[in-house]
């Protein structure tokens, strides 16, 4: 069994005594363990902003860019080892192991590539603009990097991306990362920082990863630190609520639970119906529903209801389940043994809400080279909620699973007002091919989601599925999605640096802010 | 006495009972009375979001500005109402008063302008990228407004300016607004509104007043709501930490205490050192020193520390003190009467961390026309610390009234280290006229703050005072300051509203979202 250290200060220590288990979901056997306990996670913090900090800020966004290729090219090249790693500890095909570790080193790859586009500036400066009467007063908006740390508590859905995609923007923005993985999937995460260690590429100070508890790690934070979370939204709830956090305003992005929606359009081409059907089935079983950009809701013109559950049946009903190194898998188990309880426990929350299981099981499922007994095993739910409106749990509860609820809806205003009974989503999806419904549609939804997908005839085979993340694109939404941003290229830079308005004589400032 | 009424639900109404006595701070004497005992507040968070919201999102930017450019005629022509209620209610004389006024409709026409330029526009849509190989499919950025209320708390000293600026940007975005100021001045506030209200350009729904107390107001907010605050950092800490604004996401903007510095270079010329004193002399006794941008700190180099403070104290101690009504005076009382003993307490705190007072008094002070013992009257108080690194409260404590406190610095290094001490702030001023020394000092500085204005030998005659806030630059700071951003022209509208990718054919993306 292997232990999981934790690099800290520019090495890698075990905490004391056995701490946490991580488990092959597959067979519900231990895999590996991890222990934070007796680590001085204070002393990490300020070895972070003290050494890490300086190290990342003397150098330019092109050579930061170049840690971050080096990392990607890394990953890349121990990619078979990273998808083993998954395949082990977080029970995914090897499909959906791919989409996480090549996710990791894609994310790296883009921010490299905007890092060399951004070349030999340390900060971003605005343009500069006359602020009085006067034509040499001016006032230049410039980013400059925060002085503190970048603490990033993950998932266990995404070990190796979401480490990446949070590292990425952080370091490119000059900030050091402290990166905590879900302690239950942790084995991928730590393989991967290993890669990432080995390059020799990190600066000092810029990379640290803590295997197992975080301890008393959120205690250090101050006001020129950031925490970025992705997990439940009860979670992301206690982190906010920290006494430390909001005394000193640290900053804090929280991507949470989403209730994201599909919307299929009255007059879809048969394209776009596709598409649809082809979205919604893969957004359903890949990587077993454990993605928060899943499609939990499924709206469909109350005619065409019928023809869509049997569509989405007979696609989902294909999916082979079972042992995740079995070549003909498509879907493994749930990554714990909880997650498997909140899955059966959640679908009977929908139930008792007014929807019905149309086809399905949680917990009866065939499976391929799999023991039921022994891993986390589920399957794939279809509901129906024939009096959308009513069945509160659809638009509230997120079951982190293989499951999707079909809600048949009249009119694009009452399908926009279902949608918003999610109280903020990350991803909706429209399919259609009437540019004004698209319209009003795409129009309506944003205001709730962090990201709306249109599906349409042109781009039917060439549009990605909703549930993948591309880096050049916002992710996060409002509300019950957190309140919180990603990633969106440039944009995701500016959560780790600190806006500040520069007033004075133009010609200096056109010279000492030129970056 | 006057009954200050609350402009709810489209009408002007009382609270029950006799709620809060506001005061003349020159006087103690009574002027009005406030309640919202009784008040339907639940009912108004509903008006806004279902009258208000829609009101305003179906006017163009530029029909939003012709709104604010209203406003903005009708406070000008009321101007001397407004001072007279400025004067009676807050104490502070006609410049003072001015400075509030003619702020709140300078700004409520710099964001009417800004509406124009924004056009026929009703969101805020970035340029279209393409996504992925394939040309056709592509991503597009939309600012879209929020679906609820903008509910704005208000700090004491800026009763004019304060609620407008915050309106301003609020409208502009498409979000109704429900401003509630602080109680002990609202007099100012409430003509104002009465007289915004009176020009019957507000859309329907868009602007509500709550003259007194809050109520139950924020627990009303919501996933779609967002809730703007000026005050004091505790009052911020508690408003931010309530369990339905955390649970549910709502934005909040805090803009809290600031222990605002301004730095002497060691080459400054003479031109450059006038603007220095001259700055400090004001920032000291503008109204009162009650800004939250006022000088707290002023840092010198060693060498000169005995020249700068014989110049300042020539400068403060010709400023004449007593009733603001008074044609002769330029220093009135503080608001209110726990302002004034705060302040007795702060300077005793800051003499009981190490700093000496070098001149004035705390409550012996000389007065024109004005009794000491019926109003809130203050004496400036020049203070020093000459081990300014152990005098800790100095740059921890904001003490909110006309004093500063002197610290000698030897480097450039170890200025930007004592002013980083605290924690955070909105402004910082810098004066010199060595390009390199500026240029790290404004570089080092920039982190720690949303503002920085440098002062120097071109535009010491031009440049703003740096308590001056400009529409044009952002507002706020982090860590201490509150870790939030006002205004900064356009920039300020994004608070209220919602960023959505928009994901597909290109085609489309380009038709639907020209705004």
């Amino acid at each position: 069994m292997i232990t999981l250290e934790s690099f800290l200060r520019g090495e890698w220590v075990a905490g004391r005594g056995a701490g946490a288990t991580l488990l092959d979901p597959t067979t519900g056997q231990p895999v590996a363990t991890a222990s934070t306990e007796g680590l001085d996670l204070g002393a990490a913090v300020r070895h972070a902003r003290e050494v890490g900090g300086p190290a990342l800020r003397a150098l330019t966004f092109a050579e930061r860019g170049a840690v971050l290729k080096a990392l990607s090219k890394a990953i890349h090249e121990h990619r078979d080892a990273l998808i083993d790693a998954s395949i082990l500890n977080a029970g995914t095909p090897r499909s959906d192991a791919k989409f996480d570790v090549d996710g990791a080193s894609g994310t790296l790859a883009y921010y490299a590539s905007l890092g060399k586009r951004l070349g030999d500036a340390r900060w971003i400066a605005e343009e500069s603009e006359q602020l009085t009467q006067s034509v040499r007063f001016h006032g230049r908006h410039v980013w400059v990097p925060l002085r503190g740390v970048a603490v990033h508590v993950n998932a266990f859905n995404f070990p190796a991306w979401g480490l990446a995609e949070k590292l990425a923007v952080a370091l490119l923005a000059g900030v050091p990362v402290i990166s905590k993985p879900a302690t239950a999937t942790a084995l991928t995460s730590y393989r991967m920082a290993k890669v990432m260690v080995e390059t020799g590429a990190l600066p000092p100070g810029s990379f640290q990863l803590l295997s197992g508890s975080a301890g008393d790690l959120l205690d250090h934070l101050g006001p020129q630190d950031a925490l970025a979370f992705t997990g439940s939204a009860d979670t992301g709830l206690s982190l906010r609520g920290r006494h430390n956090v909001l005394a000193s305003s640290t900053r804090v992005n929280v991507e949470a639970d989403s209730l994201n929606a599909a919307i299929l359009c009255e007059d879809a081409s048969d394209e776009t119906y596709g598409a649809f059907l082809r979205d919604v089935a893969q957004e359903v079983t890949q990587k077993s529903g454990q993605k928060c950009t899943a499609t939990r809701r499924v709206l469909v013109p109350a005619a065409q209801v019928d023809r869509v559950q049997a569509d989405l049946i007979d696609r989902i009903g294909r999916v082979v389940i079972g042992n995740p190194a079995h070549k003909d898998v498509r879907m493994g188990p749930l990554a714990t043994a909880q997650q498997k309880a909140d899955y059966v426990a959640g679908v009977e929350k929908l139930v008792a809400s007014g929807a019905r299981i149309v086809w399905g099981h949680p917990t009866e499922v065939e499976l391929v080279d799999a023991d039921a007994r022994a891993g986390f095993f589920v399957g794939p739910v279809l509901l129906r909620a024939d009096d959308p409106a009513s069945a509160a749990a659809v638009h509230e509860h997120e079951v982190f699973g293989p499951c999707t609820t079909l809600l048949p809806y009249q009119t694009t205003e009452e399908a926009i007002a279902l949608v918003a009974k999610g109280g903020g989503g990350l991803v909706a999806s429209v399919y259609g091919d009437d540019r004004d419904q698209l319209g009003a549609l795409v129009l309506g939804l944003a205001p709730f989601h962090g990201r709306v997908l249109m599906g349409s005839k042109k781009v039917a085979d060439q549009a990605i599925s909703p549930g993948l993340v591309l880096p050049s694109c916002v992710h996060g939404g409002p509300g019950r999605a957190g309140g919180g941003e990603e990633l969106g290229g440039e944009r995701g830079l500016r959560f780790y640096m600190q806006r500040c308005a520069v007033q004075g004589d133009r010609a200096l400032l056109d010279k000492m802010l030129v970056g």
